[in-house]
């Protein structure tokens, strides 16, 4: 079963994403732990840096799709699902006080590849693999995901890496600015990074992460036509197609419909 | 005489600039045939992927400038052939439903540049050369344009690219983030990455390239006097001087009037 | 004792930061004469290029934190020297109509990096050091400094600099965008820059300037409260232990009031 592990060392938080046999994937029950999590944490004004990382070798997987037929079924638990679940689960952390370091092995794909993202700084093993391959899935990058990617590596590598659905290694990630750093021991050198970080101010440290927030330029809200037309996968033939191939490990064969 | 060749295979249609002897520079009737040729391939909903290419192993040089005389002569007609011709041309590459993938060897500059630039995926040849030695000519960017490559590629890079006006190799480009990838043969891996694209679900890929056009913020439009002050080079003696030294073949003598 | 150098040649002006054993930090007088002399070159419509440096192997060590506690000591101070006295001179630099390029040998930190982020080219000497280590100095980065910072690079690579306060070579330094080439002989390279833009059309170049600072997307400026909070810092126990442990070369200790 699914569980966030935390443990507290010299003021360094560390966050780990469990879920065995499954490369880690979040449930829902995972999102909601992590998004209560990273609010207690980011109210502990004790901490001066959390550390992000996944448990036996991997970062995380993404979602749980085996769960997609109860939680993600149709338009109204769709947006539920994305634009409740998972929007405040990577909002606690990117609207985290301290700073998050990410520290990715392994398979960092999806749902993970987003919370990696919402971390501050991210630093990989060189055999990670990233990617978001869910056109093969049918279904499109929520807004608010796309948001978010796009902000933090622009258009081109947003599209590239959705368009194609390649899983990618960690030497293209650090090109495409995904990640900022690989390091072979991804462990010892985010507790390095964690430690550099906890020497410093950390009112300093925090008021540069509310800065560099407020400094965001978003593009206006979806109206809710526009965010219905986002999530009109869900009632899509390709959305049916793709989820059921996917857990039948059979290729999908998508019509456009 | 210039032309777009369009072939469809497979679900996937290849367009091809093609403007023997003249390294595919685009005339205004070229400009006029891509913005056609790309708004009748975004109606059609049996596409999956467009691929855009040059033939005889170059992308494109840009604009015809041996045209300028006729149709880039002063204000109105600058104004028409940059926010009119090249501006709907460039729109309809950008606002494709379907994903569209450069794939650019040898040159690939000016007009041919910004083509590939409103692309979703370049692809390049190490021997590619990109640039835009507009300056050389008397004149800067137009503002469209301009904000294109902004959003794409940041204001340092777009700057460094227009100051100094050189010619750089693929390598450089990659390196400016003004493409994904390199490989040795272009058009090979190109289709590989259509077919990619092809195998997942349509309706999912034109989402995302619609969301990430979406979120797209973009200042307030220019006022009519700054566009009147963007375009005043074309009443100026260096741009005349520019464009009769680049068809005479002789360095140009410019003196800031 | 600070001052800097001007000196012009074929319509190429260059300026030299200099505070001979400071590593060419700038005093308060340094910062103002930088603002002067970039508004009178500005005004200098004969310029076509301005190259900007430091002396004796170095390009700036940022601010003179020596005078921290006459000119930066509370609130009123501090808010008057970031966003008056830096503010006006970075400004400068920034809305200057000639391009300007950064040769960077030595150190290039603190303030020093931010007068070369206010450049349109950075080229720099392999072996130069670029970082912002003001994490130990117990402040956060000045909004307008953060908003400027976040323009050139983005969100991700702006907090790694600020929360780790790591200082990095000049390899790291391209590879986060901070600086566009790397040259042995950086000044030679910078001239060869120089001449390259020269030889371009002035008007075209000013207006590519232009152009480009006319489609940043800012956010809305910052109300009173948040600007004093994020100058909260100035009257802090830790901004007090970093300044003296700074100035008496031992190591800080925070915490986080």
């Amino acid at each position: 079963m699914g569980a966030l592990l935390c443990d507290i060392r010299d003021s360094i938080a560390s966050v780990t994403l469990s879920n065995p046999g499954k490369l880690n994937a979040l449930d829902v029950a995972m999102w909601q732990q992590l998004q209560q999590l990273f609010s207690a944490l980011s109210a502990d004004t004790s901490l001066r840096c959390i550390i992000l990382r996944g448990t036996d070798g991997n970062f995380a997987a993404g979602a749980d799709i085996a769960e997609f037929a109860s939680v993600r079924h149709d338009l109204a638990s769709g947006m539920h699902y994305h634009n409740h679940t998972l929007a405040l689960a990577l909002q606690a952390i990117s609207d985290c006080l301290h700073p998050v370091v990410a520290a990715i092995d392994g398979v960092c794909v999806g749902g993970g590849l987003e919370i990696a993202c919402a971390a501050d700084i991210r630093i990989a093993a060189p055999s990670a693999r990233f990617g978001i391959p869910i056109n093969r899935l049918g279904f499109p990058l929520a807004p608010g995901e796309m948001q978010a990617l796009l902000a933090l590596v622009g258009p081109a590598v947003a599209l590239e890496i959705l368009l194609e659905g390649r899983v990618f290694d960690a030497a293209e990630a650090k090109d495409k600015g995904l990640i900022q750093r690989l390091a072979d021991d991804v462990h010892a050198e985010a507790q390095q990074t964690a430690t550099r970080i906890a020497r410093g101010a950390p009112l300093a440290a925090r008021m540069n992460k509310q800065l560099a927030r407020r400094f965001r330029v978003l593009a206006a809200p979806l109206s809710e036509e526009e965010m219905r037309a986002a999530f009109a996968f869900l009632e899509s033939i390709d959305y049916r197609e793709g989820v059921s191939s996917f857990l039948n490990k059979t290729p999908p064969r998508f019509t456009g419909s």
